[in-house]
């Protein structure tokens, strides 16, 4: 039955609207074991000139774009390895920590240190979470498998990731990853023996 | 600016509340770019004899748990080797992977898979990521470092790992686990070379 | 998907909230065609101390009775000819018709005119439709059976009738009677022929 | 001082919202006794992009026509014997009752019933009260008098008749019928001796 | 934290709305110690066909003009001896005090008083005050110094004076004025000595 | 017509409610000529628990004292000649000013200045304005008439006078005064002779 009531300054577009019914349901279904069809969302578009803080209008500021979004289309480039791309997506401080890697600043730093270990891989996406952190950041998850080549010519599939990603102000700021690409490497040796 | 007034039935505790304030907050904050100071949280609790559905009244639904505290417990059970508090954390069709395992359904087959592996170990939390899923699952992310001691007797520390879990009805039903102990093993043994 | 809120004065009681939801809830499907349990109205009790017109803090009215309870005992107090009783419902002004009858301002009246038509008569309800008029007077309809004797011994069943009441300030100022008991003799006696 | 706030799907007419603000209203002041002018109504329209259930935008359904106003057409096309025009006012299942007459289902029946009662019959209207049901169907009743000339040639009026109709989804379903017709000549007869 | 919502009708111009917002600002901060950024005013604009008042639509008024406005052109009409334009602005009633005169309600009577007093006089503002009366009049007041040549050509300067005037339908109905001239006259003849 | 919702923390009490109701109802109708009678407050109490700003609880601060009873106190105690008293109400950075006096911080100044001016005086109130002024200072403007006795042992009545005051965080930290004294004694003067 929860009933949400917005009041925002007129300006969301409706994609952004819909974004923003659909987060702020979750997050009341996050506490309240509502049904989702039990979970209603009014937004109250306010027109500038009836919105006051201290006595003053108040201009709205343009949306967060989406940052799941952002994700994919930095993922899509770096698989395209249009760097220049990837490059423009990243924010003041970028740091990426791939598995068992120091922090990285750069692309330029990943794509040394992935090139002695296979010829390509890319991704099967099975799930994206996303949520705003605590602070100024949006969080992504990224999760699947990768399929991909190693020098020796031999493929590989099915093997799990997940990325975890940090954006500030439309920019990606933070890239961690984890997969299980040793422990399979690992495993088919030993199986190998 | 955005204000936020939540409608909802009398009988949430106030940490539920304070959960509640904070996940719409942040969910507003997902799209609207505001401040968080600037993000007002209203909550109107409706005395069940002020609501009615059809013209009938309805009873409020408990609260769900905090899936993150879910996680919490059920990771220092499982540390603490406390399986049979741990097994009733657990919700019907439970499910987990770790790296590079086939799904397995109970504990004491991810004992039998660990017990190769280490001795024992322990996680040093660096950050939690919880949010409601598209459907009745919340989910829960738990991010921080391994340490513990091999076989061999050589302790290991400071290993990424990240776990996923999904709770629904307040039970684990899914736990995902990757981390960077085989890429460390190999960069070390490598290393060793 | 209506959703109705409704700001009254502290102080009614639950019976009367229902009351209030179930007619509110009613008078928005007579217009809007949502299904029922689609209709969601929220009452904001406000406390004397929170509500001003004019500046003024302002006092709840009791409410009214429900109309279509004070019809029902006013019918069974005649039923039983307890007339003491069905006369202390009745407000300034009363005026009730019966089939082809003048206007009749006394129980007396009523009396005389019915006791050459049949020794006793009762009533079987099949419905009442209640709802407030353009003024200060409630409507009442209330229609089913009636049964009962005949002077000359024969019983009667299954006559239908239909009475329609005005109530204001939680008196019956009108009553209005219509029945098919002279139709249903004329059919009888032409049938008998 | 009741003040009642009606969160609607934009796209009601202001016929239709006229007729919203006067059920809801009567609906109030059903229970609370405020002066009507103390009763106030606002309705928020609210565009499809600024409503969610469930997270999904809905879209309004089409206000139901005024109910009093199907009754007067039907009346209207009977008096004129407009049989067609009436007969694709009925609703699935149509079903009426006239003084002691069973149940009938069609227009003809109820014709052949009355003609040997009379030459014919208009109406002069005193009153309608029009509300919606308990369930889906919206209740009209209309009373006034009968006027109209007899087979013997002799003229009738101010026959007293109230007829209550029920209309589903714009279609009158159920018509029940009461008059004085037969009290009235019965008395007459009875005076003529 | 104080949050206001104003429901009016449709009809106000965004400098009455700004007018509007900044009065309630103050208002709430006469009573609530709360920083002017933390008060939140929200004006819901009704439109014509969603208000409803006793079932019956109402027609906004148009706002009252800015008192303090009409004080400053009157007071520029007085200095520019526009008499015509200042008489336009006075009220049915019109009555004014100045310093130990009796009340004069006529400008003529002001003109005549201050002749023999001093040949020009000009104001230099320091500030308006300007609120709601408990009646239907608006009070103005403004203050500063005087400046201007007595009759024996010397000049005087830097005089406080204070006016109140009350704003009754956009006109001005009471004028009351205080100075320092006497005294300062006074105490410079005594300092003279 | 308009309806104020004024959403406060929990806290206020039933004279400060009604003091903010009553200063919101006449910034209403400082720009909307609505009868006072057609204006509504509503006050929504926030209990602590169910009210966030950026996910956080807040407190409410208690309400500013009335600074028209702050005046009319310090008014008293002066006549009464209570200079401790009076003194306790004065606020950091206190100044004040007199019919042609310089700016005067201490109580005993204002003393030494009526001195020599008339033995006593006391005052007739005639009304008060009080309002919020821009800033965090309630302005509180006081007029009336002087009476009392000069040093040669006549009597003096009826003398206007008008005070402002200005009321920061409950203490008074700006008195100015202006009144007909000299005006007044002038004239007498000159009618004298």
């Amino acid at each position: 039955m929860p009933i949400v009531e917005l009041h925002v300054l007129e300006g969301y577009k409706p994609d952004e609207k819909q974004r923003l019914a659909d987060a702020v349901t979750r997050a009341v279904r996050f506490v309240v074991p509502a049904a989702p069809e039990l979970v209603t969302v009014m937004i109250h578009d306010m027109p500038a000139q009836d919105y006051y803080r201290g006595g003053l209008m108040r201009q709205p500021a343009a949306a967060r774009p989406d940052p799941a979004e952002i994700v994919r289309k930095f993922l899509a480039a770096m698989e395209a390895r249009d760097l220049d791309q990837a490059r423009g997506m990243l924010g003041e401080g970028f740091r990426m920590v791939f598995p068992a890697t120091a922090p990285m600043t750069t692309l330029e730093e990943l794509i040394d240190w992935s090139k002695p270990r296979y010829k390509f891989v890319t991704k099967t996406y099975e799930g994206f979470d996303a949520m705003q952190g605590a602070g100024d950041a949006a969080v992504v998850y990224c999760r699947g498998t990768l399929q991909g080549e190693y020098h020796d010519g031999s493929a590989f599939a099915g093997i799990r990731f997940i990325d975890r990603f940090e954006i500030t102000d439309g920019k990606i700021t933070k890239q961690d990853v984890w997969n299980d690409m040793a422990e399979t490497r690992m495993t088919t040796a030993e199986g190998a023996v």
